[in-house]
């Protein structure tokens, strides 16, 4: 236990939380980086403990030591504590090894009293501060401290605005203010039973006391059971000058920072007040000056505070973002933090430090948010435009991005339309593969029902394309061609609309669109981070122009590639559905014998795309009936067609097969290798147009890697039963072709039974991809079609779950499976390829969990592969710290 | 190393598996238990090695150690190798140290030549015995041995048979066999360049030097790496002396049990044949004798072998089924094993065994298969008369027991002609809640639609009443009130048809029903059950008569009481869609206020009826949307309404409530404590109802234990914030009434989370209960209500699972993460109260692997108790094993 309980700002420093608390060693430290932070002193944790553990009772000389340190405050600051004259007002705070946010609160302006009052009011000339502060002091004083019911005082103040037929707190009178300072000691005396103690000695001894007994207050202590803080820890008690920016015309009060936090230029930037409080500068009832301004105003304190906040720059290594207050001609600094910036001046920042010699590159990685640099890559609404749009409703914000458009209801109108150059909104109550084409022309899509993983959501984000969807509160009368709001308003065919995908947010009219901004900032951080990070980067990528783009923005092969998307082509859907109705296996491959050469030319032209990079490509894995016709609106046709008397035998034979393939759950139904092993000439196609496509490229001489894939493992024995008779494919096409090409058969892990059993599974499988969208739906219990709407935004607001598990990986639950996977995976195959292709690959905080894991790569959507490279360089880079 | 290369029967006995292989440990141990075995010798797995590391060839000394074995088994049989007037004939098979089935083929008749068949000719004095016998060798010989391809063999006696005009092998004249001897001949000097062996030892050797060789084969290889086998074990070589019990009058053969296996009575039973084959036993050309007349036909034989069987039933301590010949005056046991039994017998004989001294009671106990004992409890076809019964189609076994009764389409129908004591079938395409008063009153339920989680099978099961669900090859028109089967035959209302619940058969017709038998056996037996086993067996049951069932069965209280069934209650119904279609809160708690004194009054018969013992009530559980009307009807509904013209602003409105409680994936969507943490009002209601009722009781003199459980728990937030507010009111309830009552709060095991995270979970739960069927579901990511039908069956029958995982707990992936949680669990609360209220509970498998893990009960509906009470008494003796 340290033998000195009171210890002067100067004296610590950032090294000594535990026990100067948080907020005293930071003090602390910016006192000894020679910033004019206004003098004070910090009594120890242990100091609490000792009063804790003496029946709350003050230890023996504490007082005196305060004293003592006090009296150096006085001279730092040249006022004297309770002195009428020129009175040393101070604030109290608690301040614990880790932060306990609303456990105990300030008392400021202490040391205010009948007399030192007249000092204030001489040296501020400013009445209404002064008795507004007293009244104030007396508040919080009385509440926090005396623990008199606040709402008391709050009554009070209520009466006299009502005497005086004001409002607001501001338009009291001077003497409204004066006559509650005395109602508020008659207050203290009836509730106390003793007059308020105009001794600040005796104030400043009962705060800290205060401070001392609120540790152990019971929702302290709640609090510290629910984090998991030891109850030992106990809290130190800081007690600091007040400064004053309204103390006239050498006094002023402002905010700053070192760089430009919209545009990252190196030019200080900032406003401030002459003679004024800091609150004035927020409130807006003067208008601040430009910071430059105080050079001319005050030349030599523009230079100290220039001077000091480059200082700082240098020290936090950052954007500083700093609120100081000159009083009476001195300059005292309040508060100094991390900027926050936009994406764009993130980058640039980090590029500007570096190449000053500020920071070193890891340093500048650290400086952008991966999540920010995403924002780069889209187009977006202006942020200004925005807030003169008019809000009418807000969905899921499926697939991100902004679009400005005409309202469309139809797909084909929209695809002829669109390819007229027209810009529309595709809007729907749900999509289905037959809508495909008028995705492809519009420029967004909005969509009334479905969650993330809707058809809407995956083909959009598929696409790069903006989608807001499962917008509730909207109602799509499709017949009638109207759009209609919550509250009523109506929108028809052709009237425009803007939609946001990253936020969910539908507005209508037009809003001003931003075009995404990169340029050599960008590739200068990226190739940084590429030096750092271990992880490789791959991209979930369908089609050639998919690829390309990936390639383009660094990924290193593609890690997910969904043949069923291939699927989804108008041109070809039809084929897809004759495959599927047709009842025999013998109808089925003639379907298929047309569906090959379409996905021969796929892969082909995406193999070529990805110049040598490995392709891991996933066989047919969703439910087929997501290939036909939705079943409720077959049903409803059909009943209306009997009704009139028409002819509906084609419909009704068609609803008869949606029926006979329709599942009660199909998320958990027959689908991934469950589909296969029950149809196996349909991945036979896949596998023989993927080698076809491999073997004749390798002939002309290009380097092919295909990774086949087969989803939807739970037991080893779909692997090795699947897998038997694929590679038997592979090995007829080689030698067919002549040629050999490299290639690897492994699994999804995307069912809880297919991690928990890794070790049998990877007897049969070369890589694990984790699949975490299904693998999150399977731990969970949760269908994310489903949760979102229904519950799964009100758990995340409720703070029942941390976070959205299908946007930030669960590390607790579907995490602890990933490591289970791994570690019995690599006992049996220790050179097991290992990746992630869910959406999470994406997650900067997944991909450094994934990183941490051990896992070789990550794979997202190509939008995503700058977000998950800088992430994986970070990733490294805390490792390290 | 063992010296000894090979060993007389005589000489091993059952411990020296490793050596002699299997089957040469068993033929030791019978020779040596005093049964007359046909004598012979096995050569060990060691000399196995020796042949295959000394590259395939004999070592040295080897035959002529066979020869003196040999020597001494012509010896005890009185008959020589290669003799032609009493020749020896011997079988040679492999026999590993552990079962490797199909790895080699067994040669019978080995010792047949030209010559030697003149000694079978002469002593059988049967032409076609003989010739067939040597044609039978040669072709064995031929392929095994020789590995000449076993179709060429088969090809030559086609066109034998076709020459004579003959289908059948048995109808293939003496001379055709004759013919087929010398073509064999022949195909074997062609195959293999050398003409067939007629020296019976080199016939021999060759045999042997097959058997060893065919330990490396690669199917061999294969198997043993798939099963894990060691490939130093070697395999024996075991060679038999062949006897015939169709060499004259002084030789017969027959089968026989030692005592009735259909009803357990302790009399001999079996059959015989004089002068005749194995096979002329069972092929039923000639009718065979009761086994009793033997006594007269060969008193001193049969004293003999009744003898011979009461000796082998004390040494093995079971009912025996034995195969016997006799062979000139010599009786041989051809083998003996434990005999299957009825259920019946099993239980009698069990009872009987220990009576007279030969078991003990927990031998008695392993000696009844606890599936069986299932049977017991419920009325079932007669055998017989199932045989003569029409089979029109086979669905799912969705509640076991036997129905007859007239087709009814129309619930209310059922309802009212059942009532009046008619006897009927429901049949439906599916049910739904409005359909319960037609399940009551009919004899069982037949569906054309839906899995063993459906509607109508979970709540038939509830009932104990029969149910074939998902029957997808009949056709129900309930508009024409037709059934229609696959072939095409019609059945219309009040046609009888029988339902068999155990088997998922369809019977035209009235099938004789037997009526379940219980008695003395079966309450002592169960008593000896419950004096052994540790895990207590508790009961699911939502009905007070359910309650009492299960207390005459045994129970120990309820594991599982599911409050959502007495929602379904058709008086209930409209109150719950009442509250389900209110759509503020406030009309909600009007439709529940009306609820809570039903509820009140469920719980409180059903803590009556359990005197004292705990019930563990979990909170509704099931999406909104199972208590409305089925959408699709729906919208059928509402088109043609439309398309008619008629009003359908009602069902437009259900539809639209409907709709908007539809979800993609239900099974993983709003359900469970979801539901609760989005609505709490429900699950206020409902533990006031419990605590009322309780708290009622226990002032009446009555002791209640309610366990209130918490449903589908994915992250111990959602347990916490349940808890939370349900201890309140739990407390509101029990100052309301003051009177205090014992109680916990504990949730399910159900989702893989939950079970990952289960220290987590455990600090808010006072009892785990593994609820196996949902996480079942989602460790697979099967939907149970789609994967039986669509892949699972055909999973099972393909081997790529060994089990249905529905009806047996898969303990690798499932029971895994049971162990984890446990682990977990008992880590942070080691008093933690375990159970498992999935459907497993009932089945044998899962109930031992219970007691294994250190669940403290299992619960399973009340005809499954006794089921549960003796497998956890066979877990306890089986572990002792």
């Amino acid at each position: 236990m340290s033998q000195k309980r009171v210890w002067l700002f100067r004296e610590g420093n950032a090294t000594m939380r535990n026990l100067l608390g948080g907020k005293g060693a930071n003090l602390a430290e910016m006192t000894n980086a020679g910033l004019p932070v206004p003098p004070g002193l910090t009594i120890t944790t242990e100091t609490c403990m000792e009063y804790i553990d003496n029946g709350n009772k003050m230890p023996d000389g504490l007082m005196d030591d305060v004293k003592t340190a006090l009296t150096d405050v006085e001279n730092q600051i040249g006022k004297k504590f309770g002195d009428a004259s020129n009175p040393l007002l101070l604030s109290v705070r608690s301040g614990a090894r880790l932060s306990m946010p609303g456990m105990m609160e300030t008392v400021l302006n202490l040391g205010l009293n009948d007399e030192t009052i007249k000092g204030v009011l001489e040296l501020t000339g400013n009445d209404r501060f002064a008795y507004d502060s007293y009244r104030r002091f007396l508040t919080m004083f009385g509440s926090v401290v005396l623990e008199i019911d606040r709402d008391k005082f709050e009554k009070i103040l209520d009466e006299i605005k009502e005497e005086e037929g004001v409002i607001l707190d501001t338009e009291v009178s001077v003497e409204g203010f004066k006559k509650s300072i005395e109602l508020y000691k008659e207050l203290i005396k009836k509730e106390t039973g003793k007059e308020f103690p105009q001794n600040p000695m005796e104030q400043l001894q009962a705060a800290i006391e205060a401070v001392f007994g609120s540790w152990n207050i019971p929702r302290a202590i709640a609090y510290r059971n629910h984090y998991k803080i030891n109850h030992r820890y106990g809290t130190a008690v800081n007690v600091q000058t007040m400064v004053f920016g309204n103390m006239g015309n050498d006094s002023a009060t402002g905010v700053s920072f070192t760089r430009n936090p919209s545009t990252g230029e190196n030019k200080f930037y900032g406003e401030y007040l002459t003679n004024a409080q800091g609150e004035d500068v927020v409130a807006g009832i003067r208008t601040p000056k430009p910071i430059q301004e105080l050079a001319n105003e005050m030349p030599a304190l523009y230079n100290q505070y220039v001077e000091i906040a480059q200082k700082l720059e240098r020290h936090y290594k950052d954007i500083q973002d700093m609120e100081f207050t000159i009083e009476k001609g001195k300059l005292y600094i309040l508060q100094t933090r991390n900027g926050k910036r936009t994406a764009q001046a993130a980058l640039k920042i980090a590029i500007d430090l570096e190449s000053e010699g500020i920071i070193n590159k890891e340093k500048a990685l650290m400086l952008v948010d991966p999540a920010q640099l995403y924002q780069l890559l889209l187009p977006s609404f202006d942020e200004e435009s925005k807030k003169t749009g008019i809000l009418l409703s807000t969905g899921l914000n499926a697939s991100p991005g902004a679009a400005v458009g005409k309202i469309v209801f139809d797909p084909t109108e929209a695809a002829e339309r669109g390819q007229a150059g027209e810009k529309v909104i595709l809007v729907r109550v749900e999509t289905c593969p037959d809508d495909i084409h008028g995705m492809i022309s519009a420029q967004g899509v909005l969509t009334a029902r479905g969650g993330n993983t809707s058809h809407a959501a995956v083909v959009a984000r598929g696409m790069g394309k903006p989608c807001v969807a499962g917008c509730e509160t909207l109602k799509v009368d499709l017949e009638r061609e109207i759009l209609t709001t919550p509250d009523g308003k109506q929108f028809k065919k052709d009237e425009i609309i803007s939609i946001d995908g990253s936020t969910g947010e539908v507005f209508a009219g037009a809003i001003t669109t931003v075009e995404p901004k990169m340029g050599a900032d960008f590739d200068k951080l990226l190739s940084w981070a590429d030096d750092v990070k271990k992880l490789l980067v791959r991209a979930n990528a369908d089609t050639p122009a998919d690829v390309e783009k990936a390639v383009e923005l660094g990924a290193k092969g593609v890690g997910l590639c969904r043949t069923e998307h291939m699927f989804m082509d108008p041109e070809r859907l039809p084929v897809v559905q004759e495959m599927i109705i047709s009842g025999t296996k013998e109808a089925r491959k003639e379907a298929l014998a047309k569906l090959l050469p379409m996905q021969y030319q796929d892969f082909k032209d995406m193999f070529k795309a990805l110049k040598g990079l490995p392709m891991t490509i996933r066989l047919l894995d969703p439910p087929l009936h997501e290939f036909l016709p939705n079943k409720e609106e077959l049903i409803e046709k059909v009943a209306t067609g009997k009704a009139k008397g028409e002819d509906v035998s084609e419909d009704a034979k068609m609803l008869e097969i949606v029926e006979e393939l329709s599942e009660v759950n199909p998320m958990m139904g027959l689908r991934g290798c469950r589909l296969g092993l029950t149809y196996p000439e349909i991945n036979e196609m896949q596998v023989r147009a993927i080698f076809e496509a491999a073997c004749d490229l390798k002939k002309e001489g290009f380097e092919v890697k295909p990774e086949v894939m087969i989803p939807l493992i739970g037991h080893v024995n779909e692997l090795k039963a699947a897998r038997d008779v694929l590679e038997e494919v592979a090995q007829k096409v080689m030698e067919e072709k002549c040629v050999q090409v490299d290639y690897q058969f492994g699994t999804m892990i995307e069912i809880p039974r297919a991690a928990l059993t890794a070790d049998k599974v990877a007897e049969y499988a070369e890589f694990f991809s984790f699949g975490t969208n299904d693998l999150t739906q399977m731990t969970f219990g949760y269908s994310r079609d489903d949760a979102e709407g229904k519950f799964l935004n009100n758990y995340v607001e409720q703070k029942i779950l941390p976070a959205n598990p299908f946007q930030t990986l669960d590390q607790e639950g579907v995490g602890q499976l990933m490591e289970i996977a791994l570690e019995k995976g690599l006992k049996v195959r220790p050179n097991l390829k290992r990746g992630i292709c869910g959406e999470h690959g994406g997650d900067p905080e997944s991909v450094k969990f994934c990183h941490k894991i051990g896992l070789n790569y990550v794979s997202c959507s190509p939008f995503r592969v700058p977000v998950a490279r800088l992430a994986a360089a970070q990733a490294v880079i805390e490792e390290k710290e």
